[in-house]
């Protein structure tokens, strides 16, 4: 069994954890990395949602904040404040800095995103083929309103710095249009038995994999079963700010739109909790097969509940095939 | 009073600690720092000689080792080894790491070296002006034979990974031919009271200061006293291993054939240290001045024995002013 899915940073990343403890021994799993939440800082190439992925499944991942490494310091972060150097909202530790020093050097050297991806995956063994969405450069920025000016930020200063405390009015993934998918993405798709959309933001993350040309495109047309798993329960994100963004798309945030803004032509089946169970219906109306299943992560660390909902929409993506 | 001094590493920091107690409060130092030891190292762009002067001024010094910061941890280091990222023979603390991230981002923002450590400067505050010898790259290479092959090795790896355990063939500062001094040092030299030449390496650290075109000639025609204080101490490198390298340029590692190698064209004058009294009249007789006094810095950290040695300096600068 071929699966492929699109990742962001830690639903993604927790979401695969239980998803390799589901699926058989011979099954790959290819994940698609959002990159539009890249950004420079210090003159480094920081991937947050590639080193998220990469961590968890590596078993470096600080597992209480669910993003950077276990065991962390903070020596570099404290020295750069004091000669000045900023910003200081974002928190790089020691462990940390060496992954972006090392890609940074290997970006600079010629290699692309994704070999240098490989390449540290190479120490971290995740267990699953690990693609950036993209080679070239897509930047998701935020458009809000600062000192009574609209200005767009990039989506990091939005989410840590601002943690999405004023409205988003638009998001846009600056780049998206001009990107070509990195190499294997596509054929990954086309190979594909099943692909999955974990229950990561389907705006700046799930939606940013799917605004590179031809990887929404090479989905549709896979023929294969696209299951999503819903990141809102009960009308609130599990985790994060996804309602903020939803909101900049006209998208309200309940597990009944976000599937109806992914839509039929893309999606097969849809997982919402079982709070939510009253919304299968209009779903399903909607030309997509959806079951309510308990989809909060509780246990992200052993990742049984997280294995669970991985079951769970490997045995739907079996109902929309044999249906 | 206005002096200048060309400094190396940790002989000519400690040196400079020890003058800064010794001149009136009135008095302005000028460093052109040896940048020839300089090396990219994962990417960034380590200055090796010009941190150790402004971390020994500024008070960030690891004492002991006399390089390096003090209270320092390796995080970053030990991910790098675990990437498989070498160097590993280079020792780079997370605390050097920041001061080298902000290097390297700045010169990629277009601003030459010399900006850039006037920038690291305003932080450490050396109480000293430190100007890079040069803003162009200069790069010390030693010749050596490895494996049955001559080679020529960058100096860090000479120096710190050979420990200079073979013999040094030749000792060539690349690039120095078409490097021009940085902005000031050749109107800090014009402006000067009296130049300096600290207890630092006669070859790689002040005489690849020198092979920058331009320098040695401004220090000749500054038409002030121009003072040296010996290296070497009966015979023998105060410290590091200055004698591998003085072989390669034919010079003999002694109190007299280092100054006699700078030569009364450049040198005025000249302090050996006690033990060396007895070639007092050979340097005479070359037509340097030369005095005898305790060169030994045995209290780095106070830095009340450099302070006497600078005193000598100053005292015999003044001497052949007079004469």
């Amino acid at each position: 069994m071929r699966i492929v899915v699109l990742a962001g940073g830690i639903g993604g990343a927790r979401f695969l954890r239980g998803l390799k403890q589901a699926v058989p021994d011979d099954a790959t799993i290819t994940v698609i990395g959002n990159t539009g939440d890249d950004i420079h800082l210090f003159g480094l190439k920081v991937c947050p949602d590639l080193d998220t992925v990469m961590y968890t499944l590596g078993g470096g991942i600080n597992e209480e904040q669910g993003w950077g490494r276990t065991d962390e310091s903070f020596a570099v972060k404290e020295e750069l404040a004091a000669y000045g150097v900023g910003p200081e909202w974002f928190g790089l530790g020691d462990r940390d800095f060496a992954t972006h020093i090392v890609r940074t050097q290997m970006l600079a050297a010629g290699y692309p995103l994704s070999a240098v991806t490989q390449a540290l995956c190479k120490r971290w063994q995740p267990g699953v083929r690990l693609i950036p969405m993209s080679d070239d450069r897509v930047e998701t920025h935020v458009a809000v309103d600062l000192d009574g000016e609209r200005r767009a930020v990039h989506f990091q200063e939005y989410w840590v710095k601002l943690r999405a405390s004023v409205d988003a009015h638009a998001v846009v993934p600056v780049g998206a249009e001009q990107a070509k998918p990195a190499p294997g993405v596509l054929e990954a798709i086309a190979e594909a038995d099943v692909i999955l959309f974990p229950p990561s933001n389907p705006v700046v993350s799930v939606g940013t994999i799917l605004a590179v040309p031809g990887i929404r495109e090479a989905i549709a047309e896979a023929g294969v079963p696209v299951i999503g798993l819903s990141p809102i329960v009960g009308d609130a994100p599990v985790r994060g700010m996804a309602d903020k963004v939803l909101a900049a798309v006209g998208v309200e945030s309940s597990a009944a739109a976000v599937a109806e803004h992914y839509g039929s032509g893309l999606l097969d089946g849809w997982l919402v909790d079982t709070v939510d169970a009253d919304v299968v219906p209009r779903i399903e109306e909607a030309g997509i097969k959806c079951r309510a299943v308990p989809l909060m992560m509780t246990d992200p660390e052993e990742g049984t509940a997280a294995a669970e909902m991985a079951r769970a929409a490997l045995a739907l993506a079996e109902e929309v095939r044999t249906a």
